[in-house]
């Protein structure tokens, strides 16, 4: 039994030693029986250069597949150092359709169009090509033409001879779906329905009919949330007249809503691009600088506002709390944006009722706020601030609530107009509440004290 | 077909009038043909009376999967209204094993053993209790018993006729497990490979060898990483030596990684506990007041930072920058946290070279807090700032390079000592970059003023 070997750094650093002295035969023996996805993870450790020298060296069955588990920079890389007689006989061969419209998608419309020609097999080139037309991020876009179908007026015998000469090409069979004379899907029947029945059973009586499929125009996020609501680990896709045209397996979404979750969390830290830790300096810094621009003009703001209301004229002591409540107001905001964007990202969130959210949200900016403002009214009286203790905390209780509900509203009012919602969370609920938070302090301070 | 229904507030609202009504057959009608997930949905969003007064309605074999699919609460409230004999004929006999295991689990002790004791086919009842024993993280937790196992001396033929009767038991067949005579793991086959052969050909000769497992105390994070990354429908688990004891499909994993990466999420939200939008004020309060208490006692400590420092006598106007200067250092950590978090989620950053990581993060710092400091030495100067503008582009820098790094040290130790990295991102490093960030400012404002 082979197993998943832990790919360490010493591996890594073992093989970089070997591609430094071209000796291909220990190159062999390292990578030899370790998993395309294992070996894909070690292309990525590697520099371009050697990645490229090793890239070679790979059997042609297991190297199409290591392409599709890679980054698209470093794929970009290998695939550009293949002609496209090469890429349609090594690669688009070995791959099934959605992989391998994946892989041609990402070649320049000539080279496309070049390499699609090249294919051997005309059914697989056309299935992939009309995959192609498909948006990357809609269900069509996910699906994958290699699917096992038939007809609802055969009987089981005949099923088990047509699935004999559809099964060559595809490798893992999980449904076999029924249709009609027309394609249209009607039900699906399991492999293991089909061995536990006489041979001469209708299809007719052992079809299940209570079957769950999508558009190939719907948003791949729905998918996901499909496929995982229904715990489907396979989705029929029927064009617009209900006909069986692919099938989306749940690895394929499973990327999706881990993606989405993960992006989300990237926007509410302030990371405007999909980044890892592996990427160059220059790469993160650019992903990470427009937040920091965001919180910068934001500051700015904050220091004309403390210039213009002349605190000091007032009580030079407001000062002293300027963190706590910018701090605060940001916070909040955060807090409730985050809720609002996973209940959407979730579908568990129904848009209908903003104004019942907004008053929920209330209570909780209320009930959150009172705690928080009768604790700093005793700290800061304590500590001896006075009457200043008694302005800090009405402006603590008022920025709470208004950071609450200002961060409820912006994503729903986001997701209205079909922007992200998630864009909400990060710099922009932060500053805004920042800034207005601050004018909300010296307002009250102006009145009080 | 019979497709899944989108859930309107019309239709809960419809069904809320007909329990008020007591209209069971109107009832029976809205609800008879959705799906169980569609049902658990609408008992979610009713009262719990109403949700427990519908669920009685519910025909007993999607009854037993409909409480599957619900959140804990809910569950235990319609729980608490059946007997033990009930709950074992009706829902535990209805369900697989690994469902079973965890809604036997949420029961006492006591009524878990007066259940497991009634139910009849006491194979089911031996392998629930058995799964009981995993803890709820692990691989075991995740695992149910059904699967089909063949013994690699037995032909297809053999082989057919062994999985017609361990059939039965299996809802869906994913693949064939093949064992030796001790019943440790070899390899598995799949369900058309199985087909496509002659029916008298020894197992042995079909075999794939090349399987992977894991043991059942595995983490179930690094099981779904596992099954994420080799792309896996279906994972078996195995003991310590080697016997096939279960198997893991990836609707269960999907959860897992979609929870911790929302949970990332929540962490860095400053929300401690999981919460979503439809909970109680009260719920949505305790969850969020933990971090709103650590950044109010942040900001106490900000405002005796300011006290103490005098800053007015050294230049009243230092006040103005102290929102830019805290946010600035709260977002960078926050976006360096971020980073690491998700490669150490993903298994894509290695622990082995924390100070490598540690330069690189020197090289971000450096880069974006060169940007941001001239620019703000630029904006500050054109706003009139004089000489402060130089202490702020100074203070800016060294507090964005301190954020960066002190950002990926903290989540980096903590994961050394085993404690869950992302408690690093929300409220922690947030409150200690504003504090320290403005006593880095102070300092250097001291010095050149």
């Amino acid at each position: 039994m082979s197993e998943q070997r832990e790919i360490t750094v010493q591996l890594i650093h073992e093989i970089g030693v070997q591609i430094g002295r071209k000796d291909t035969a220990k190159l062999q023996d390292l990578i030899d029986d370790l998993h395309v996805a294992d070996i894909a993870e070690i292309l990525e450790e590697l520099s371009t250069t050697d990645a490229q020298f090793l890239y070679q060296f790979i059997a042609e069955e297991k190297s199409a597949e290591i392409l599709v588990e890679l980054d698209d920079d470093l794929r970009e890389d290998l695939l550009a150092d293949l002609t496209a007689k090469e890429i349609a006989e090594e690669v688009i061969d070995n791959l099934e359709t959605d992989d391998a419209a994946d892989v041609i998608g990402e070649l320049s419309e000539e080279k496309q169009e070049e390499v699609l020609s090249l294919i051997e097999d005309k059914d697989h080139a056309n299935d992939i090509s009309d995959l192609l037309t498909y948006p990357e991020d809609t269900a069509g876009g996910l699906m994958a033409k290699e699917l096992i179908k038939v007809n609802e007026n055969w009987n089981t015998l005949q099923c088990l001879r047509e699935m004999r000469k559809q099964a060559e090409h595809v490798k893992q069979v999980h449904t076999i779906y029924v249709v009609d004379n027309d394609d249209v899907l009607l039900g699906s029947m399991s492999l293991s329905g089909l061995l536990l029945t006489e041979t001469n059973t209708p299809i007719k009586e052992i079809i299940k009919t209570e079957i769950i499929s999508v558009k190939a125009t719907e948003d791949d996020k729905d998918v996901a949330n499909i496929m995982n609501k229904y715990d489907l680990i396979v989705l029929p896709v029927v064009d617009d007249m209900n006909r069986l045209i692919g099938r989306i397996t749940i690895d394929d979404v499973m990327d999706v809503a881990k993606e989405e979750a993960e992006k989300d969390y990237q926007l509410a830290s302030g990371i405007s691009e999909d980044v890892e830790s592996s990427d160059t300096i220059w790469e993160l810094t650019r992903a990470r600088l427009p937040w920091l621009l965001i919180g910068l003009l934001g500051g700015l703001l904050g220091a004309i506002v403390i210039d213009k209301f002349n605190i000091f004229e007032i009580n030079y002591q407001l000062a002293f709390f300027i963190p706590l409540i910018a701090a605060m107001g940001g916070n909040v905001g955060v807090q409730s944006a985050a809720i609002v964007v996973q209940g959407l990202a979730n579908d568990s969130l129904k848009m209908d009722n903003i104004s019942q959210k907004l008053l929920k949200e209330l209570g909780v900016g209320l009930l959150n706020g009172i705690i928080c403002s009768l604790i700093i009214l005793a700290a800061a009286f304590a500590l001896g601030y006075g009457d200043l203790s008694l302005a800090v905390s009405i402006s603590l209780l008022a920025v709470i609530v208004f950071a609450a509900l200002f961060g409820t509203f912006v994503p729903l009012t986001l997701k209205k107009y079909k922007i992200d919602p998630a864009l909400a969370t990060g710099p922009f609920i932060t500053t805004v509440n920042d800034v207005l938070g601050l004018f909300i302090y010296f307002l009250i301070g102006q009145a009080i004290l």
